[in-house]
């Protein structure tokens, strides 16, 4: 049985249950809206089949009647891989049901081929898979990798990686074949939406943001629960918006664009420039920066100034509850901190201004999981 | 009855309903995917209320069995009146249940004080109402009161309204009071895109935005089938994106806004200072542009590429199906369309330049009919 296969009310119990823990049929009624009869009709089948478990002892008296069963997500029930692929390693994590990691683990690939590659993800899923040791018999699993770049996950194929520099590869299949585990791909940005909103500080809230800073600008909008997906495959691309205020060209080929002053890239490229330095590594101008040399000082400072104007941007179109900042460029975020904060401050329109501005370091771990978050996305309601 | 005191499965039948018209109770069921039973069981107090009709004889004969009796919302079983406030007139429409327009009617106000325009309202509505004749015992009515600047719906008050420099002002229960009818109020940018979510150029699309360029330039967002509102009440505000290119102030005191170079007052003001003749108006710059006249055409131009970049940031962010492109700047479109269309696609990344850019004049009456469709959907789901 997939829990695809279950009717709508299913899926809205199963999710009640995996957010928020163990709870009486009544509660999760309530929860849900559905009544009495219909908890109970959904979740039979369920516990029948092993993905939900009543607890053995009620953590609750009642005043009145007998004490309330609870019940519980069976969370060995599934297991999902993810994998998250960077310019030069994979980071692969393995997940139960409730994706919570039970062991992770990266790899390195010598060559940057779709071959070399796919045979690497393989791998590491073996390794991960040995780790926690053998399945318990009829434990569903499956793979989420995650990319940065133009994914299509309808199709499972990376339209688009530049910096793997793959065109049109289908991935899913590819890493499918190779590991036999059904697989999903999705753009790494959005998939660390989809675990940040399930578990991490986009729980709970309307909507929310995501911004990474780092060799890109990338951003994940969750709005009601749902990530954005955009209707022709494109969205969250903030690092493409053209605030304007510098001559550098982009990757896209367009001048005023946050990535091309903002990513960390950029900021080396324009330390080295301010200091005639032309081998300086990004620490370096983070050192320079911190030491109080000036010229390197108003690079970062230009840079906060285009990413307070992008989350302003953000904050005006969307009028998110809270942005959350991460990716690696966030090492360096004291040096533009305040002046992100002043940007964004003056440029947020109104109301739009009070949206909680977070930064959240998240290692790619945390990627890693957001593959095994699409995954088990795609078990509720798989799209492919 | 309330439609919105009914379960939520007859909310999905009777939306259903209005969107694609008389339809067998079977079609209903594959539409929606509820049971042929449930939707025997919601439909049953909805006909017995008159909410919805069983029409007199089956336009579809089935091969076998008796021919499917068809059903459809009983448009006349309630009335909605819709109000646009501009800066100097009021623009008024009554609809049926529908959202179709029975009657409409202008009424200008002497002056901009609260009591005087809620009176004014008040007064249009008599009119309306009278035009329209009695209405059937126990009809529902309401009014829905939209305006331009930060609308908090939920509690009724117009936050600010810039053009009739209005702080605070609870205008939902002044009207509600005036006019002895339930009241809401909305931004008037949100209304439209109710309504053009509803009935018009957003039907049946995941997703798209509509931008109205004029006195300001506003935008409503729709997204999976909801107008995104801001966890703070902003959202939609194009018209103070940071694009850059310009060291005109906005009204919002930053520079590089949007609306500080495209609003058909910044226009009127550039091409005064453009052609040296400050009483030139904007009807006149238009003249003069399509004369030829270089400095007046480039003026549009700029406003063209200022806009071109604000629908390439919501294309590049939200990757919307379409853009709706509407209000009075439209008339002057002509000037700048292939300027905004050149930098919307130069800026758009990827596949976000697929997204279907149209303009659709869209006369007050329209906007005024927004007022009246977010009146109804809070018969359906009231949120206040
Ligand atoms: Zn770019
Ligand atoms: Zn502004």
């Amino acid at each position: 049985m997939m829990l695809a296969d279950q009717p709508p009310a299913a899926a809205l119990v199963f999710q009640t249950l995996l957010a928020h823990g163990p709870l009486s049929r009544a509660e999760v009624g309530r929860r849900t809206g559905l009544s009495p009869g219909a908890v109970t009709k959904v979740a039979t089948p369920l516990l029948a089949d092993g993905w939900i478990a009543e607890l053995g002892r009620p953590a609750v008296e009642r005043a009145h009647g007998r004490p309330a069963t609870l019940i519980s997500v069976r969370a060995q029930r599934a297991r999902f891989f993810g994998v998250k692929i960077t310019a030069d390693e994979l980071i692969g994590v393995v997940t139960d049901l409730a994706a919570q990691p039970l062991a992770t683990a990266r790899a390195a690939f010598a060559s940057r081929d779709v071959g070399t590659v796919v045979l690497a993800i393989a791998r590491l899923i073996e390794r991960l898979r040995s780790e926690v040791g053998a399945l318990e018999e009829g434990v569903v699993h499956s793979v989420g990798v995650t990319i940065s770049g133009d994914v299509d996950g309808q199709n499972g194929t990376v339209q688009y990686s530049p910096f793997l520099n793959w065109r049109r590869v289908p991935l899913a299949q590819l890493v499918e074949t190779a590991t036999g585990i059904p697989t999903v791909i999705e753009n790494d940005v959005r998939a660390l939406t989809v675990a940040e909103q399930w578990f991490g500080a986009g729980a709970g809230l309307s909507s929310f943001a995501l911004v990474t800073v780092g060799a890109g600008i990338g951003c994940g909008l969750s709005i009601g629960g749902r990530v954005v997906a955009g209707a022709h495959g494109v969205s969250g691309e903030i690092g493409h918006l053209p605030v304007g205020g510098s001559n550098r060209v982009c990757t896209c080929g367009n001048t005023g664009c946050v990535e091309a002053v903002a990513s960390t890239h950029a900021i080396t490229e324009q330390a080295r420039q301010a200091g005639g330095n032309p081998t300086l590594t990004m620490d370096e101008a983070v050192g320079l920066a911190h030491a109080g040399d000036p010229a390197v000082r108003a690079v970062f400072s230009r840079a906060g100034h285009a990413m307070g104007l992008a989350l302003a941007s953000v904050a005006n179109l969307i009028g998110p509850e809270r942005i959350v900042i991460s990716g690696e460029g966030v090492a360096s975020y004291a040096l533009y901190e305040d002046q992100i904060r002043q940007t964004f401050g003056a440029q947020a329109f109104g109301a739009a201004a009070d949206c909680d501005l977070v930064v959240r370091p998240l290692p790619f771990e945390e990627w890693a999981r957001g593959g095994a978050a699409v995954a088990a996305q795609h078990l509720f309601a798989p799209t492919k």
